[in-house]
């Protein structure tokens, strides 16, 4: 347990000196990694956006916050927030674009449940821009609330509000894959399951069926990779296939794609022929059978990602699918980028890149910092 | 216009060209801020959340994502997320928790809609830690959805659907002062309106009356400045007044609150009392009778603050009420931390806090570089 996730456990009074006695650990743990950060460049900003006139911006008739507004409006939808940091020597290295999957937010990929460091600083350690979005209708990116306030304003039915939805902590244990049934783990499980609670906090309601088809997060994410001059998209569960669907709207500036723990969706010829150019990584953690509801799920979607695979390869393209045991990496989860050997796993991530992806990318079109000397 | 804003509104084919034209302006802005940034830790973490056994944890009888989960679990509800950057020479400087206001999220202190620096970065370079919460219930922090469920799953009425809300873009207009009716602004005005869609990205439903009384915030608020070692707690707009209630709770580790733009509740004499020993600013900008709608929801603001400025002061407090135009900046909209002139107030606070805060103050408790050299 980190001080972070104890902390706040416990009462003021024994909040200093519980979290002072932790310190010391979490220093151990990270002094191979840690030191000073030089950054180049970072900032937000959005990409995308659409002006909606709705006719119900809250759930009272006398308008928003009551204050003799109209309660129809122009808003903005569809739009995606992203975060991103640009290290100092990162002129050779091609930028990064972690999606998170479902429930979840950017938060995936920073600090891990137990302290520990993400891939998004990893990525910036190792000279990659990183690039960190949190889906259109969810977290910073905002959804539209209109159906649920037409709802409780009486002009629609109570069925035609959105499915909204999360993961609660035993349906997670099993999806996720930390052990055979909640709260047992498994014997070479990977996952700080002693952070549990404080993974729990990551977890936010997912509000994508309140999105038009298609999903604006895949014409978001090929114009994020323009912005940043050239991308390796990475997505992760709910998202691992939207690197893909990304390159289908826009195929221009994904220089890479990277599927982890998603599912593969059937496609055309026409579609694999595009995807074919682009080198792809499909990758799974451990114990795919292993927790009993979830098992025929990861199991099609490996079944899935093997056949996308091998109609890449047969289309000439250059595609692996690796499952972390067929590298000696045991016991990963779900949420293999907070595992606890999440960086060993970005190591093989950055290698992969290396090996597979060209480097020498275009300028990035966003940040402000542009005049900071270029390494 | 910023190559930010500009660039996705346009077609993908006109992107690189337009977007690389307008980067030229955005350098010359920033030329006197630029240049690496040195980083002495950095990461995100949850403060508080409270463990929930939810009935509806999806709007569906077959549970989340129809795997065959019970519809019932556990859920986390209450916690508030922060980010934290910490530069290398803040030893001696007192640690920033800038919380937002109504819609917003902690974009509301990073780049401005047209791309210029924030409060965040800034602070931040005149090195001072910074914490950037979503407040609980919104953005990254999550909220409970479980009433939503029920009124979906016909197990409550309509009726008992949380008031979600945000302001659109004509209401925004006149309630944080971009002029005297949309879409004319001031004459002087300092918010950068070409920029409006941009900044409408960042306003997204705001679901606090999903939250229990007191807002947990608050302790969330008071918690994390004991995490932060003792901090200045900045409060805007909704959150003008969390910083006072964040001491209410918990002043130990509050060592200053900067209340902008917000609403200054009655307090009785207790808390007056314990409130008068922490410095105490409030802020407000231009303009505040001159939006027709909002005129009387600012002049009341503005006179119920200096009630509680009054009394602080005949308490024995160090509080000070500035009203922008009397330091001779004119034109300041709700907004004034994304103004045309935001970090000319930025000043203003920094000298604030130089003057009337104590600097020399513990040491943080979160974060994983802590054997970084400290400066």
């Amino acid at each position: 347990m980190t001080q972070k996730t104890l902390a706040l456990k416990i009462g003021a009074a024994a909040l200093l000196a519980s979290a002072l006695a932790l310190t010391t650990s979490a220093q151990a743990a990270n002094n191979n990694i840690g030191g000073p950060l030089i950054l180049k460049d970072q900032g937000s900003f959005f990409v995308g956006g659409d002006t909606e006139f709705s006719d119900a911006i809250s759930g009272q008739t006398s308008g928003p916050g009551g204050f003799g507004y109209s309660n129809s409006d122009y808003i903005k939808v569809n739009q995606m927030y992203v975060q991103f940091q640009v290290p100092m020597k990162s002129a050779r290295n091609i930028p990064i674009v972690l999606l998170h999957g479902c429930c979840l937010t950017a938060k995936t990929w920073e600090d891990t449940p137990d302290g520990r460091m993400g891939w998004a600083e990893y990525f910036l350690r190792n000279n990659h821009a990183v690039y960190l979005p949190d889906q259109s209708s969810r977290a910073r990116s905002g959804f539209d609330a209109t159906t649920i306030n037409e709802v409780k304003l009486g002009q629609k039915p109570a069925t035609a509000l959105p499915n909204v939805f999360l993961f609660g902590r035993v349906s997670a244990w099993d999806l996720f894959r930390f052990g055979p049934a909640y709260p047992t783990p498994f014997a070479d499980e990977q996952f700080p399951v002693e952070s549990l609670s404080d993974f729990g906090n990551q977890v936010i309601p997912d509000l994508n069926a309140t999105l038009p088809t298609p999903n604006p997060t895949y014409q978001n994410m090929a114009n994020l990779a323009i912005l940043a001059g050239g991308a390796v998209l990475v997505g992760h569960s709910e998202s691992g296939f939207f690197p893909e669907q990304a390159a289908l709207v826009n195929s221009s500036a994904v220089k890479g794609v990277i599927s982890i723990e998603g599912v593969c969706s059937p496609l055309n010829g026409a579609q694999i022929k595009t995807l074919a150019k682009i080198p792809t990584l499909i990758m799974f953690g451990d114990h795919l059978t292993g927790s009993p509801i979830s098992a025929s799920l990861w199991s099609s979607a490996l079944q899935g990602c093997q056949t996308f695979v091998q109609q890449l390869k047969a289309a000439g393209g250059k595609a692996t699918l690796v499952q972390l045991p067929q590298i000696g990496l045991h016991g990963n989860s779900h949420m293999l980028m907070q595992d606890r050997n999440n960086l060993e796993i970005a190591d093989y991530v950055l290698d992969w890149i290396d090996k597979n992806v060209k480097q020498n990318h275009g300028r990035a079109l966003v940040g402000k910092n542009r005049n900071a000397s270029d390494n």
